[in-house]
């Protein structure tokens, strides 16, 4: 039995992540196993009764489950709160909370959508790799940190452990993909701290002999992804890199919002979709559940080692696509648009 | 009178400037002016008689003179040196005693080259803007910085003249390309050093008031890239930043071998292919001179303030693409390529 902490949020979320739990419901039975999912508000939906974007409440239940997953948070109602007290505030706390320190994002091209891409299709056709980003530690928290009148300074550091345990992820991801090559990205020529970095995830490797490491410097890895991305299979990298490169990995599938995302720690993980709240067109069964039923597929592969569960989803969403289903986001000009409930259903029966 | 020092250097290096030389007495002609050319050795060739990859001699010239020229350094022959004594150290060294703290690289897009872009054809075609990368300062060079067993660190700092020094010059550029919009990329939602960049770059605005200033993230800049290349003109960023998208901006022009690139400081600027020197073709008459071409006319724009001289000699480099002259780093499998001195001689018979 797997014990699901389900979050709806904000915006499209209750919408989105009711999408993904019929899918949910509909591969445990296909698959014989049982789901146990307990809703808790979070973000907006939950500062409107309780004052407050994360209660203890729903940070306990997140920490007793096998896996968190996410629809959205933010809007507009909450867009004027001091800082601290923002939905993204809340967000970063969660993951703080729960350790998060990996956040994994695949760049997937569907081939429904690939004529979507900027890139040729003969370029990005076939595409389908992980970028695995160190979310806890390099520059975005380094000390020291500030600014004055007349400078200003910020700190890239990493720890061992720190690079041990993603690397570590990253390689076993690997192993798991029938021993995926992994590029690890850095500056090593320049930066002392990729040197670290370099010297850190060589040191893990030998662990993984069977498993071909490439390095790459960030500035060429950024040109690869749009020059070749079928060249990469997981990529694993700091966090001020892996946010630029998942960004740009993310943009070249032509489909940004149809990307899930995980979130991984020792001891707990968090699903969501990487696509927003969406409030304008929250309510209006319009919102492409996709990302959040991808989300699930990527718990399934991550959280619960089952690859063939997270297999059926892809291809029960591949099937919707082929069969010409296309929410407003997605729809080509002049394309029929269906509803989050019609996509919903489309995909389910292909379960 | 320009006074100009022509460092052709190693590799295709002198084949390529001999080509630009060429161009460069063309459009001195068909314009009415003097150019005084003044050659030095530098990198492998002058280690080869001097034992020194930038004589005090090479040094000083380029210290009196209008603008610097440079093919390209380095080669197989010099690549067991000790680390201090690489070419790759003698241009850095070049370029801090010239001052040169800002980069300028283009990403133009030629109409007869644009189906090489791994972009579609809608999206990259009239793609034309310049990238200013801050060259001396940020994280490249920041103290402290090192590492050990178990860690590593760096610092990213900037100080106040640093950022407003580059983004006066940017300004002044977007002035001049009747006041283009000027996008400065920085990460000041997360980083304060960041922030601090982007304070000074909108004090330094205020005296450029006709000029429209946007502001955009890192990873967001990367992404929109790839999207849209078009709604840029000239971007000004850190050294870092700058690293990576002007490689990202290079790419999507399919014609990574004939951007040029220019470094600029308050008294000196030099002028290079951003190609290295192709040991592997050099002295066979293969090489694409078009680079080096087009850095001479960047020179007539940023050094002599000449755009109509700058303007043909695109044009003729536009116009020799047009009439299918291509080498063989640019042809179409199954085009006929020409030499380095055929695709010379078609741009200097268009001037
Ligand atoms: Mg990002
Ligand atoms: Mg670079």
């Amino acid at each position: 039995m797997y014990k699901i902490v389900s979050i709806p949020g904000d915006g499209i979320g209750p919408e989105v992540v009711a999408g993904a739990l019929e899918v949910l419901n509909a591969v445990a039975k296909k698959h014989g196993f049982e789901v146990e999912i307990e809703e808790h508000l979070f973000g907006g939906a939950s500062y409107d009764v309780y004052g407050s974007m994360l209660t203890d409440e729903t940070l306990e239940a997140c920490k007793n489950c096998d896996a968190v997953l996410l629809g959205a948070v933010g809007g507009y109602k909450w867009e004027n709160l001091p800082h601290d007290k923002k939905p993204e505030a809340a967000l970063l706390k969660l993951r703080k909370e729960l350790g998060l320190f990996a956040n994994l994002r695949p760049a997937k091209v569907y081939d429904a959508l690939v004529a979507s891409s900027t890139l040729k299709t003969e370029v990005v056709q076939g595409t389908d790799f992980m970028v695995f980003r160190e979310l806890t530690g390099g520059i975005y928290f380094g000390q020291p940190r500030g600014y004055d009148e007349n400078r200003g300074w910020n700190t890239m550091v990493y720890e061992r452990y720190e690079v041990e345990r993603i690397a570590r992820l990253a390689f076993e991801y690997a192993q798991k993909r029938g021993n995926a090559k992994v590029t690890s990205i850095d500056k090593a020529n320049v930066l002392e701290v990729s040197q670290f970095w370099r010297n850190i995830v060589h040191e893990v490797h030998q662990d993984f002999p069977e498993i071909e490491l490439v390095d790459m410097y960030v500035d060429n890895a950024a040109m690869q992804v749009v020059r070749n991305p079928k060249q990469f299979e997981v990529i694993v990298t700091g966090n001020i890199f892996g946010d630029i490169l998942s960004d740009i990995s993310g943009m070249i599938t032509g489909s940004l919002g149809m990307l899930p995302s995980a979130s991984i720690g020792s001891e707990h993980a968090l699903y969501e979709p990487i696509h927003g709240s969406a409030p304008d067109i929250a309510g209006q069964n319009k919102a492409n559940p996709i990302a959040t039923i991808a989300s699930v597929a990527m718990m399934f592969e991550n959280s619960f080692n089952r690859p063939e569960v997270a297999g059926d989803i892809y291809a029960a969403i591949e099937g919707a696509l082929a069969a010409g289903l296309r929410t407003g986001d997605i729809a080509a000009p002049g394309e029929a648009i269906c509803s989050t409930t019609e996509m919903t259903a489309a995909i389910v029966a292909r379960i």
